[in-house]
């Protein structure tokens, strides 16, 4: 436990992606340390079962159904978690979606998929709320999660780091525009963090998990307290004059490595065939 | 005049937005350098207006009309282009759209006009033009239309700053990814080249226009026969061995004043309702 | 208060140009949150000043008088450290120095005092660290005070920018390099924090302090006591996995305004000159 | 051939390090494309011999003997220059030294050899050039030969990293500060080329000679005339608008693989001592 308490007990925080993962690894360090948590995803069954166990260690939680995807899902979402709480200032923007293919073989569908979801669902989201932060004079931070590719870009994940990139650019476009609002916007870009849903359709292979282990200087993956512990300081009051900033947590895998996927460049047709099956 | 006369003759191109502005400049310069050339819109009139023109002096070109924000019309101006010329091993993706606005006033019609243009077009017509040279064992070259702001970001062109990133993003996941197949992708960053269409949509008044030339260190706007010298050079044989860079050439603007659009903030509400009466 | 009371209890940390300014505010939040702190500077006047001020408020101190520009003062100096500590565990690279000249009236002795100090300082005292470490295979953490302009350079302290750019190309080789061993490296890039030396120097004249002021977007300097809390967190132990990183603290200022220095240009020869008589 | 004949027929330059390797190459292509050419270096043997051979290709070319670690001999230097040909309109600086070593082996020695000449040296010479320039009203470009490693930093060449990185935001600081006065300043950013020089000390062994080979996305290394043709290109007028920018010519290596030496760490203690015998 590093931070004091009470820290977020001023922040009301919409997470999107807020039900598995990371996202909900960061609803749980926010509401332990004083934040009200509003977590938002297509899925309603993971959202209830996230909510319980928030709710459980005491954590003042509510959910709201809704696909990025849909500027109107996403305005509906604000309201109900504006008539939950009052009102919220800080969003997560955490949602996102990935998977491995060659480029050459990807799809109109999957471009989309990607592209739409990380990058316009971030900014669908980022300015319903930032519209609704300066029609009603509140202070407020929008924190998203990039990616280190975002600016080396990498192979085999072409249109994620496209929209990690769009992603990172928005922060910064924001943080200018609307810093002067009382609104501050912020990145965080991870390495390798084990979670469920990506090692999935990540990182298939124990073979290709000790690559990834073996280059990164630290020889080791971050654990999610440790990138709870990084956005839990960047949303705090203490972070205010962090403003348009990207803060990498990957031990260092990018300068050691370049761009996070361009390793999947060694593996033969045969051995990237085992990413297909992986993708729904 | 800087570059010997036959320096493209083995450059077949394809040009999106190749009708006007930058997109006719290049291809121009190009055609004056020995390429046979292709040029692709949404708009016939002004497709057959630059074909005629580019013809009349000396030049092969053809046209494809083509929304690049549809797969399938992208698909089939491929094979237009490979029937007219047997096959092609340059891609320029140039077109792009923009305006300016505070970024709370988006709606979602605005931010997919920019996004779905500027970025999955470019991901669209990357990916299949990759498709064929890869099937097809072409050497072959992408060169992208970025921006300073893909890097800074910029407020006010928010999901234009945002879609710019994800098109240097791709470029550098594409030069990992595809360089050991040979086929090489770069970028360009430009600064303030004034062009038509941009100036219209974006410079929209003389005192804007001098805060822009004031905040360059060189004191002035590029013109396009640099830019189009910069691009002929990049697609050129003796550039081979640059691959996944972005060249910015844009006076050391950047450098000088940070994101692009940020001085707009300046502005009062009365002086930048004058941008909205340029947005259709 | 941020952090939890014993957040550092097991660094014993170093910090260059620990005396005053940035670096007094850093060993004064270091020490309250339990670490033990040698300060070390030139001016052993200031350091005893400095050391007393600590020790009054129940922080364990010492210090060593050390011009970094010497690497066997270096040397001597890290010596009197683990005599009295018995090891060190974290090095803050914070000594440094600069003035505002014109690029064209820079003398030799000019260019050394500033890439002396800043760079060969840095490296002489962050190889030193690192070969005590690597040799007693104790695991530790380098933290260097950076500048936006390592990235975007600046016109009028053109030393500063290249020595400050140096030192971040220093933090990102030791984190790949000396990763493996146990040695994370990172980096602050700070915008404006008023302290006494800087500002006397840099900012002599209000109404350029308004200038700085107003193009910020957040509209106001940053506060000693943000920064610290920055460097508290980075060289924690939940703060491990950031490693090679550079954190930006500037409120947004280099994404609005480019190179820090550069509104320097719009001065006359006669307001340049306030800046002479502050050099000594 | 890529440019026409005259192309660099106004140009008179000095190259820093000129009489062999990537100088002497630059030395050729310039004076082939019309430029009259100042060679500088420490030893005389070399300019002469460099001399003498591109007199017999019909180049323009005279030499200056200077050690550009010595601020009056730059000095001197530059005085024999305008006294040959009257002036002098871009500076090249090319001259620099690097060894591999771990970082916790590193004398001040070492590292005051690097930093000394690579930066300090740079900076006398850009700086004397810079005053030269502005006292006399001359349009001028200086072009400096930085590394990708400037914003990765690299392991084992550490010194050569924190002083090419200086070298490139002394390129930045000097194009927004000179850029008002006519002087233009760019860099760039070399992946590996093979010279005998470099080579000698910096890749030892055909083993590792492939592995540099193979994380390239191209699969092969530059070679001279690509970067001779980017730096001339780079000084012609054509590229004026191109100020305050590095090109990147490394096939998309560090995209590919982060800091250029970092894969050293894969090497035992004993494969690392081949290049202990390499330093002189």
């Amino acid at each position: 436990m590093m931070f004091r308490d009470n820290l977020l007990k001023d922040r009301t925080i919409i997470i999107t992606g807020g039900s598995t993962g990371l996202g909900h690894a960061m609803a749980e360090k926010f509401g332990l340390l004083g934040a009200k948590l509003a977590i938002v995803s297509r899925n309603e069954e993971n959202l209830k079962a996230a909510e319980k166990k928030l709710r459980k260690i005491g954590i003042e939680c509510e959910h709201s159904v809704c696909n990025i995807r849909d500027f109107e899902q996403i305005s509906r979402s604000i309201n109900e978690v504006v008539s939950s709480f009052g009102s919220f200032n800080v969003l997560i923007n955490n949602a996102a979606g990935n998977f491995v293919s060659p480029s050459e073989n990807l799809t109109a569908k999957g471009i989309d998929a990607i592209v739409d979801t990380v990058l316009k669902g971030t900014i669908y989201f980022s300015t319903q709320a930032g519209k609704y932060w300066i029609e009603n004079h509140i202070k407020a931070s929008i924190l998203s999660i990039a990616a280190t590719y975002s600016w080396t870009g990498s192979g085999y994940v072409m249109p994620s780091a496209a929209a990690k990139a769009g992603v990172l650019a928005m922060t910064r476009s924001l943080a200018a525009e609307w810093g002067p609002k009382g609104i501050k916007s912020v990145a965080i870009a991870p390495g390798p963090f084990p979670t469920k849903g990506a090692w999935d359709r990540l990182v298939v292979d124990s073979r290709y998990e000790d690559m990834l282990k073996k280059r990164n200087p630290l020889g080791r993956f971050g654990n999610l307290d440790e990138i709870s512990d990084l956005a839990a300081y960047l949303i705090s009051p203490g972070a205010d004059y962090i403003n348009g900033e990207v803060v990498t947590i990957d031990g260092g895998e990018w300068l050691n490595a370049g761009g996070e996927f361009n390793i999947l460049g060694n593996l033969s047709p045969e051995e990237m065939a085992v990413f297909n099956r992986r993708v729904k």
